[in-house]
Order: C-alpha cells, then sequence, then structure tokens
C-alpha cells in the first residue's frame, strides 16, 4: 500500500432496513421438529428477516433513509454504487436496477463494485478517492443482499447464520470537518476461492453446462472451518498493517465495526484483538450475517445508537469470499 | 461532472484472446438450414469464438498477455479489478476466481467493477483517480465474458451476433509522458434497465422463486429496437458535453473506439458523428459483440496495430445495459 495521507471524506447520512417478515430461531426449532433452543444455540441468531421482493426494492428503502439522514435528494448524488455481495440479476447490475427503483430526475451514473462480503468497504474506499480528489462530489452507496435466497435449510450451519438486509451511506467532501478516510487496505487469498461459493447462475455453471436439479447448484455453499483458519492466519498482520499506516493502535480506536460473519467469527475478533465489548458493534443476534449489507448495517446501528460520534475514529473490519480481507480506518 | 484536470494515467501494455473455437456464419447457416450468407447478412458477423472453460480461465490468458506487453509481473500490481459484464459465478466475484487462476505470489487485492459492457470504461475512470491521486501504482483490469452462455441460437437477432472474449490492460502512473485520462462520464438511463438483460441465475429470480425450464430464465434478452432508440436519443448530447469538457472535437481525435455492440449501432456511430472509416475500430466481424471484453478488445486491437500512437487522443465510447452509455478521453 503507499504512502498516502488522509483523504477527506464524510459519510453525510446513513440508513438501514430489514425486511418486514421475521424468522425467529424458536419458529425454525419447530418448523425443524428440534428441541426449543436449539437454533438459536447453534446459530447465536435470535431473529433474522426475510425478503420476498428484490434487492433492488429492499436496497431503494435503505437509499432513501440515508438521503433523508444526510438531508439532501437523490439528485444531489452524483453517482449510485452498488455495493452487495450478490447479484439481484446476473444483467445489469445491481445499480442499474436500483437506479430503476429510485427513479431520479436525472441520469445519475450507475455501477457495482463487488468484493463479496467487503463491497461496501471497497465501494467506501474508492469514494474517498474520488471525492478528496475532486471526481465526485456526492456519492450514493447501497449494499442489498437476500442471503435467504438459495439457502440450503437442512444444512442449519450454512443456512440459519444468514438474514437479508440492505443498508446505505451518502457520502461527500468533508470541508473543514475533519472527516476522512485515514487508512484502508484490502488483500484477496484466492487459495480459499471455493470455500465460500455460489457456483450456479453464472457463465461458469449455467444451465445449459450442467446436469441435475438447478437449484442445487444455486445453493451457497461454505467451508466454514477452513474460512475461518485461513481468516484467523491472515487477518492479525493484515491489521497490525493497517493501523499502523493509520498511525493508530487498536486501543486508540473508540469503535471497532466488524463484519457480521457469525458468533464464533465475532467472538474471535473481539477475544484476540482486545475489544472490550462496549467497543464492538455487535448486531447479529438480530440480524444474522447479511452478507454485503452487513458492515453498512452495523456501521448504521454505531451512527444511530451514538455509539459513533463526529470526531471519533472507527476501525471498519472484515473477511469476505475469496477469500478476501478488508479493512478501513476513518475519523467519523 | 465536475470540472476536473487531466489525470495522469498511463496504458503500460494491452492483451486481447478469442477463444480457440471458432463458429462462422457460414457453418451457422448449415446448422440453421438457411441458404448461405444468411446469418452473415443478419448479423454483420463473419465469425465468432466460443469459450468451453471458465471466464477466469480465458481472462487469465489476457492477463498475462498485458502483463508481458507492459514488461512488468503479476507482483508489481497492487489490485486486480474484474470489468466483465456477467457473472463467472454469482459468489465469489470474477476478480477473486481470476485472481485463483494468476495465482499470484502475494495476496494482490482483487475486486470487480460491473457496469454491463461499459465495466472497462468505469474502470479505467476509477483507475485514472486512483492511480493520479497515489492511492494505487498500478492497477490490472480484466474484461472476460462468456457471451456464448444461455444464448438462444433459435432467435438468430440475439444470438448471433455475440462472441466469446477477454481483455486486459496494465495501467500506471504517467510520470512526464503526457499520457492522461482528459475527460471521461456515464449516465444511467433506467427506463431502459429491462431492454437488455439476464433475468436468472441472481436472487431476483433464483430457482427456487420461479416455474419451468431454469435455462429459459436464464437467457439473454434485448428489445433491439428500444435500445437502438434510446441510445440515439441520448448519446449526442451526452457525446458533445463529454468531448467539450475534455476540451476537444470529434474532428480533432484520431482513433475513436466504440463497443462493438452490432453491425447496425457501429453505422450508426459512423454516420452520426462523420467518424471516416480509417478513424473508427470495428474489430466486430471477426469477434461479434464480446460484451464487457468488447471496448478493451477494440482498443488493444487499436494498439497492436499501430493505429493508435503514443501521444495520440482516442475517444472510447459505448452504450451497456442499464440502459447507460460511458464515455473516456485519453492521450495514449
Amino acid at each position: 500500500m503507499p504512502a498516502l495521507g488522509p483523504r477527506a471524506l464524510r459519510i453525510l447520512g446513513t440508513g438501514a432496513v430489514r425486511p418486514d417478515e421475521a424468522v425467529t430461531s424458536a419458529a425454525m426449532d419447530e418448523r425443524l421438529g428440534l428441541p426449543p433452543g436449539t437454533v438459536e444455540a447453534r446459530t447465536g441468531v435470535r431473529v433474522r428477516y426475510v425478503e420476498r421482493g428484490s434487492a433492488a426494492e429492499l436496497g431503494a428503502r435503505a437509499a432513501r433513509k440515508a438521503l433523508a439522514a444526510a438531508g439532501i435528494t437523490l439528485d444531489d448524488v452524483d453517482v449510485i454504487i452498488g455495493a452487495s455481495a450478490t447479484p439481484d440479476q446476473p444483467l445489469p447490475c445491481n445499480a442499474a436496477l436500483l437506479h430503476e427503483e429510485l427513479a431520479p430526475a436525472r441520469p445519475i451514473a450507475a455501477w457495482d463494485v463487488n468484493a463479496s462480503c467487503l463491497s461496501f468497504l471497497v465501494a467506501l474506499d474508492l469514494a474517498a478517492t474520488l471525492v478528496d480528489a475532486g471526481r465526485h462530489e456526492r456519492i450514493l452507496i447501497v449494499s442489498s443482499d437476500l442471503a435467504s435466497v438459495g439457502l440450503d435449510w437442512s444444512d442449519l450451519g450454512a443456512s440459519g447464520i444468514f438474514g437479508d438486509g440492505a443498508a446505505a451511506a451518502v457520502v461527500g467532501h468533508a470541508g473543514e470537518t475533519g472527516s476522512a478516510v485515514l487508512a484502508a487496505d484490502f488483500a484477496t487469498h484466492s487459495e480459499g476461492a471455493h470455500t465460500c461459493e455460489i457456483r450456479g447462475g453464472g457463465s461458469r455453471f449455467a444451465p445449459d453446462r450442467v446436469d441435475g436439479e438447478y437449484a442445487d447448484w444455486g445453493r451457497f455453499r461454505m467451508e466454514g472451518g477452513a474460512v475461518f483458519r485461513l481468516a484467523v492466519k491472515h487477518l492479525p498482520p493484515f491489521v497490525d498493517r493497517l493501523l499502523a499506516s493509520a498511525g493508530t493502535t487498536m486501543a486508540d480506536l473508540p469503535v471497532v465495526v466488524p463484519h457480521q460473519a457469525s458468533h464464533h467469527a465475532l467472538a474471535w475478533v473481539q477475544h484476540h484483538f482486545g475489544i472490550e465489548e462496549g467497543r464492538l458493534v455487535d448486531i447479529y443476534a438480530d440480524h444474522g450475517n447479511q452478507v454485503g449489507a452487513s458492515l453498512p448495517s452495523a456501521l448504521h446501528a454505531a451512527i444511530e445508537s451514538g455509539r459513533l460520534q463526529r470526531g471519533d475514529r472507527a476501525l471498519l473490519l472484515g473477511t469476505g469470499a475469496g477469500l478476501s480481507m478488508g479493512g478501513v480506518v476513518l475519523c467519523y
């Protein structure tokens, strides 16, 4: 990573939505014929939410909240970045379908960034350079994933942890406020490219190319153990370098916003990096892992609850399918 | 678009590949029982190529050529940007699967930009800001699309025009060479979001959500007339603004590299903007429309053939599913 100073960027507003339909772990116990408490004990999730509409509809709801929080309208935005982990359709991109839902009065540019569960962080890092360098003035970033689609509900470990959701942020120039991205870094370890994947739906395993029930090809598959081993091996030195390049330490950060990957992952982050409970933003029990929408939903929760205050430094950190790791240190 | 000066960026090397398997229009005439010459007359394509492997394998071949042309190795690159129109798999992103194919010695960051057929142009515009601002030193951009997967071969107009392909560019800082991106702009008119789409394969029309033969949901569909009407309405004022912001005119540009959308689209661009045949890069007849790989393949052809010389100005221009338009004016 080149030595780069702070990039002036201000998060002007955020918004997050959960779908209306709640699926409690208690209800899953009953449906699966398991003793009460089994699903919550296994997954760490009390309730997750399921969306029956499209990712674009859900994302548009989050976007409208973020715009309202920023006190601007869509037409004040230069670019709509779709930053989800999964496609709404293979073509066109998520941002174009979101653009259709939001129906701006002028033909605002719309394109996607995809870094799986780290898409929002990559978009935020891009936005910091684009705004600081004067390429764009204000950017709307929207993450929306329907994790519930394509889950194998007979495999509790791979299905019970996920929940649908969307979150959005409007970012713009920081002026003299001091808000900035202090450092950001990303690393992909593709020896883990197939530890966490959806195979069918793209060109590699298209319906014409494979045999069998196509729904099976569209199922999310995760080798949890392999993902965890790669993450615990590579994340500590990655975080050390990132914090050093931001000129800070974990102890100096009042807020850490991790990807809400699983209760085991959150517990490991908290323990390994020595983060007291009050500093770690954990919305997992009543959201589940919301894939690409997870990190911005947790960021929104930190802002809305007042835990992240203007002038505070925060670390946003996560891993995603790839297998990739990413982090952004910002001054909110 | 904010008033922004030239952003120093040099295209250090490019590469393009067509798959090994050629499908001539003559062979298609025979297979479809049509009089000789029918498919070529209808599509404008003499030969297109079909890939039986993955988009990542094809993209890796183009990437290695671009790295060789740039005289650098993969480990000199800071980021791999996947810039294709369609997903290899729904998860992880194309760039992670490409990363796996290329197997770099260190965990280079890998993420996608998706703006359908304009993905390469959006990535190039991003790279200009990222490199000029010092966020990254060298970036590898790879576009690879298997257009042949999911085509309805009974509908000649929607299938005969496409071909598989991949192209890549390595970009880096321009130093004192004068190479730069002079201007870039993108606009999405989402009233045309469904004029050009693949519905099945993502969460919106997942196998569990729809009935019928799933291969049908995965077919590419295009309303050619609607796309054409939107493009001819919006493209002229878009191009006027773009050229004005670059401080140039169409007459001053020795090379125009259009998206190779169709022979009708190429003829319209040439005629409407008054571009003499020698200035318009047209590789359509022996490639077809290669979707996201089309624009960088045409750029590579212009460079490899010597038509685009160092110091020349060029306009890269196209439309993509969304419906979006995009253009980049660069000094090569």
